[in-house]
């Protein structure tokens, strides 16, 4: 590959992070977005959405890590887990180390994203060859809006508030989360950066405050978002935890 | 300015940060390195060391804030403060925040990058106007080896081990270090990331750790240096603290 092509996201046009490509492992267009997946020079693969980077191999520990573990250890006995977005398979495969999980119900809109990562990003798509992971296509709002069924721990694991992922950042959202999760429920979402939305930090603390008895955020350093430093919001039901 | 200027720092040739210039303000080459200073579209003035960013007004806080409040906060009743390099003036601005501090002396290499601040860069050069700052121009590897005063806390304000800076990573230097240090001092130092750099911040730590009764690492996120998380060290002669 030409050792000049590198690819790149920009933030507000005054800043822009670039990645030495080495090869172009797939690129499609959905009825959602574009999905690219690129191997790098320095960061192994990378996913994009709509030519925002999702993750890179090197750093997706850090994301994964914080999105699952937190709620999960604080929560005394979490049993049933459902992600909404994650169509990698990395939150998946965090929430499987818990021994207590007994089932991990993963609803992701874009079956071109699950795919690909399954085709190039083994190291998270891994987790959607366990049997206690169910994978359902389809509209994560919708989902919580009309299922029967309880959960323990949402996990929202979704790109920014634009593009398909925008009602995920909504209060009627949050009201169907509350509604599915159970007496002693935990939320937690990702929740954008403290240097350059906290305008959208602080919309989203105000709808969780507005839904939930507790609200928190709490953040983590990573390669792959403009600035760094980003956070996920979490909240409960129960002011207990 | 043309709106496609941008001015971009590259990492390991796989990594690449852009940021977009609207203004060049100084460009000069010293006895020891280039300087620039640039204003930027989204993260004020930014200044830069043979093409490395050393701070932009956005984020210089994180920066100054992380290297002089820890160890002046830690210390019991630091009066005698020595910054090594620490040109931008920024450092010793948050150290005169302590009442304590009665002496606060800079040891900058380069006269090219203080002038350089002060022409555009008042918001951390403001410190020089101060009666209790000290500037010397000057070597401060020299410095330690030479001076028969005395500090409780010394403040290792440099860019990374390349250039001018390469002795203030050496085992030499720290020695010196604890000479001029009083039985309490603390050592603090830029420290590098553990993203990229995990390399030469072991071997800082093995340094520190031969040198001192006391070693530690903590972090830190900005927006100026590659990676994001950024990291100083902390040694102390006194086990205490």
């Amino acid at each position: 590959m030409n050792p000049n092509l590198w690819i790149e996201e920009k933030l507000d046009d005054s800043y822009g992070m670039r990645f030495r490509v080495t090869e172009v492992l797939f690129t499609g267009k959905s009825k959602f977005q574009e999905v690219d997946v690129v191997r790098t020079a320095g960061h192994g693969v990378m996913l994009l959405n709509d030519g925002y980077i999702m993750l890179t191999e090197r750093d997706e520990f850090a994301y994964h890590d914080m999105i699952a573990h937190v709620p999960l250890f604080v929560h005394p006995n979490p049993k049933r887990v459902l992600i909404i977005g994650g169509g990698d398979g990395g939150t998946a495969r965090e929430v499987l180390r818990h021994p207590s999980v007994e089932e991990c119900v993963v609803v992701e809109i874009d079956s071109m994203v699950v795919q690909a990562c399954r085709d190039h990003i083994p190291q998270t798509s891994v987790s959607f060859d366990d049997d206690k992971v169910e994978l359902i296509i389809g509209d994560g709002v919708a989902y919580v809006a009309e299922t029967n069924r309880t959960f323990d721990v949402v996990l929202v694991d979704s790109t920014d508030p634009i593009g398909p992922a925008q009602p995920l950042f909504g209060e009627a959202f949050y009201r169907n989360v509350h509604r599915v999760l159970a007496s002693d429920g935990i939320v937690v979402s990702q929740g954008e950066t403290p240097w350059y939305r906290q305008n959208v930090q602080r919309e989203l603390s105000g709808i969780l405050h507005t839904v939930f008895a507790r609200n928190h955020v709490y953040n983590f350093s990573n390669l792959s978002y403009p600035g760094g430093l980003w956070s996920f919001t979490f909240a409960s039901k129960d002011c207990t935890h």
